[in-house]
């Protein structure tokens, strides 16, 4: 109440010139250094001398390469999770926070629905649909005195001292000089995911937009809008407008037919209704080098090619060489005009997962062993598309899907557990432990949208393949489902659940 | 179905060299040219050329200074509205689009519920709630051909041409050079709005959030979760914590005193729970240099410092002098560190509306009669914050409030629509007609929220007054009321309806 009782007093002694009750000319911010009054007495150095007087009074925002020291006995053995995706999220969700202290350093404090990000770019889901805050995954992140959430990236990695360097991202508007600290940590997950591949193409990255990251939709969203303003405006030509409302998608993978689909869907149910001036200028172009849908069935390719084409949307077979402001050049020199141009044509490795010192898969991801463990170094683990089988171990690389960081997040979820139940959790105690079952890799199938409610659902490798009780119209293990997008959601979700979960949510799907 | 055919076509004879059937050796794009795919045979100029050749084939992007000349007999009549805040969504809400076309110009291609933005900042209500787009409000603009919405602003105004100067806007990671365009009118509603008071203090515009559109509030989000990520980063200074967690409001207007309403449900509803590491560092200050809500009763002043201060808002008496990056100085000298400044101090006239050749009202306004056409020049009317009535008509200038510039809107689409039907509605045809009514302003109250769920609803100068039936819990022609946000909403909207509606509506609200 003391500054209720404070405002009333400026009130009523506003003209009085008594240093005792003219707080205006006294400092307001005086009280707060009072010790019964906490939250600012700490900043005792905040000053009300003149600036030159405060800032030679100014304490230094950070201790010199502070951080999180090892832990000790007494405390609880601490894991570092690198990444925040599909599986670093899931390994924190199931880690058992009795046991261990969680923390989590990304550029990024939400997980992303990824498999839905292409319906949030035309507003068929909101944005906020598929992001998922760190701290509702894992709530003890945000409330364990020793589990944290770092707006970091991790810069080094030092195996020997159980120690990963760390700096603050804080692009945007007003970028920050990055904070740097480090962490100590008994147990090491690498999450850090892949990036998308450019091939090295010119004017990708500069010109394209992605599709991986909920501000990657958002700027879609915004220029797709842009652009339907922009053409209806008086004395545009009609060559720019077709430019501006040409949008290409490079990239015929699932991403990309996905948020083809959605774009056509946009186009007749909004395009026509509220930019009825420019309805006839929108064309949507997916440029893809090989097969769309590469990695399912034939049938299921001709049914996406068939109904992508209904819909509008021109599918053109050429690789594109050079990417400039408003025009891309195939490497047939075809100049294609552009308004919008969304590339997803793969992942790889990023730069700091290629710079690490560690033995590599093929691929160029982190190599790791049955149990999803770096075997050259102490408590370190990759999971995820950062991380792939290494060639001594005779598996394939799996593919760099939700499904399968989904999976091996929650097996190496399981392992941490069980090591720290059996005394291993902290640093250098779990040498010779036994890990028991290694980590197996069942494919349950492969799903993508096409636009119009329409989705293909390919389940030939997968167990379910086997039961002929939901496959009425099945031909061949795979079969084609029209269902809507919230029944969609169920489904993706489900694919990467338990068996008799992915069966119903099937069936309800129907 | 020509794009599947080429699709088919170009798998099956990848490795033929025949250019009839290999079109990766021929311009894929080839087919449009043709006139019966029009979509990009007006982009004939694209160039399947070197890149060289293109450049110099390339059609100019614009006409040099196009635009919509003036009406002809037999087109319907233009309204052009510039402006797409309350005052001018009301009136194309309204306007008769079977008399008129009506062309909107405006950097903003919806309009923001402006009572309600404070309660986005901070996850209350998303951001997709407050803010509805131009062409939903008035559907003709979509749909007719007469009728356009321009995401442009105006630069000039040539009221003997009957004519507006407009250039494009495209701020953003994409800034394009703006276009120009002209419109011609038969009749012109500025509804330009005002401006974020700065009072011409040195660093607000550099350092402080405005709260006035959607992105602002989406800036105050970000930066109030970026703030409390840093915070918590390991090694950073207690000092430094709370200058980053420090959220200070300059103004205790409604907006200001709502805003930080919001944000104090927002520290004892979510940061408690989710940021419980930093809780205590976070804190609220409102510096206002007079009285907060000064506008309303001196009771529910009262009751609102008394509620804010319990929700733990520090209210200061203040006057800012300086602003710089991380903090604010007083003209006592006392320093405030920030992490987070937002600004509410009121609104003024704009560059472009002190700029108009025109009589002035008080205080820098377009000035009208009571009809709210600027008498001395043809077919030109002013609605809204940009506007107040000339010292002539004796009438006092209107607060910058919602409720007045929908009212004047709604009167104005009513004065248009009659002009219409007699006949007067091409340029210079309506000269000697009689305007019948002059608009008169009724005050219905006034209302702020100020969180909890609370809000202050003041209806002293409200006809409402005189009905003591919902009154039971009166003292003197305002009180307290106490409900749920959604049914503020049917408040807010209220206030500005029938009186009949809005007694029901607030019967309906307790």
């Amino acid at each position: 109440m003391v500054w209720f009782r404070s405002l009333i007093r400026f009130s009523v002694t506003k003209s009085s010139s008594s240093p005792s009750i003219t707080p205006r000319t006294a400092n307001p911010f005086g009280p707060y250094r009072s010790p019964t009054l906490s939250w600012l007495a700490a900043a005792a150095a905040f000053s009300s001398g003149p600036p030159s007087a405060a800032a030679a009074q100014e304490p230094p925002v950070m201790t010199p390469y502070a951080g999180l020291a090892p832990t000790k006995a007494g405390e609880k053995p601490r894991v570092v999770v690198l990444g925040s995706g599909w599986a670093g999220c899931r390994l924190m969700k199931e880690l058992d926070t009795k046991t261990y202290d969680v923390v989590c350093v990304s550029p990024r404090n939400h997980m992303v629905f990824t498999p839905l990000l292409a319906s949030t770019c035309v507003g068929t889901l909101e944005f906020r649909s598929v992001a998922e805050p760190i701290g509702r995954i894992q709530p003890a992140i945000s409330r364990e005195p020793g589990s944290y959430f770092f707006l970091a990236k991790c810069t080094g990695l030092d195996t020997d001292k159980h120690e990963v360097q760390c700096e603050t991202v804080t692009d945007g508007p007003d970028t920050l000089e990055p904070w740097k600290f480090k962490i100590s940590y008994d147990k090491l997950v690498i999450a850090l995911g892949a990036e998308a591949s450019t091939f090295g193409i010119h004017g990708v990255k500069e010109h394209a937009i992605f599709l991986r990251e909920v501000y990657h939709a958002q700027e879609i969203r915004r220029k797709l809008l842009l652009n339907l303003m922009l053409s209806d405006v008086p004395g545009v030509s009609e060559a720019e407008k077709s430019r501006l409302l040409h949008c290409v998608v490079v990239g015929g993978g699932p991403t990309g037919v996905e948020f083809s689909g959605e774009l056509s869907d946009f186009i007749m149910r909004d395009v026509h209704q509220r930019y009825a001036h420019v309805k006839n200028y929108i064309h949507v172009t997916l440029i893809e080098a090989n097969e769309i849908l590469s990695s399912f069935d034939d049938r299921l390719r001709h049914y996406a090619t068939k109904q992508l084409t209904k819909s509008g949307v021109r599918l053109v077979r050429g690789v594109v060489k050079d990417v400039k402001d408003r025009k891309l050049i195939l490497d047939d020199d075809t100049e294609v005009p552009y308004g919008l141009l969304v590339w997803s044509t793969g992942v790889g490795p990023s730069p700091f997962v290629k710079s690490l010192e560690l033995p590599k898969a093929p691929g160029g991801r982190i190599g790791v062993d049955e149990w999803l463990r770096i075997p050259s170094v102490e408590d370190v683990f990759a999971i995820g598309d950062c991380s792939g089988f290494l060639e001594s171990t005779g598996k394939p690389t799996l593919p760099a899907l939700a499904q399968v960081a989904e999976r091996q997040g929650k097996y190496l979820a399981g392992l941490l557990n069980k090591i720290g139940q059996d005394g291993g959790a902290f640093a250098n105690s779990a040498k010779d432990m036994e890990f028991g079952e290694p980590f197996v890799y069942k494919h349950l199938g492969s799903m993508a949208t096409i636009g119009r409610y329409k989705a293909l659902v390919d389940l030939r490798q997968s167990k379910l393949n086997t039961d002929n009780l939901w496959y009425y119209n099945t031909t061949g293990g795979q079969r084609l489902i029209s269902c809507w997008v919230p029944k969609l959601v169920h489904l993706a979700i489900g694919i990467s659940n338990t068996r008799d979960e992915l069966e119903e949510q099937i069936l309800c799907g129907n």
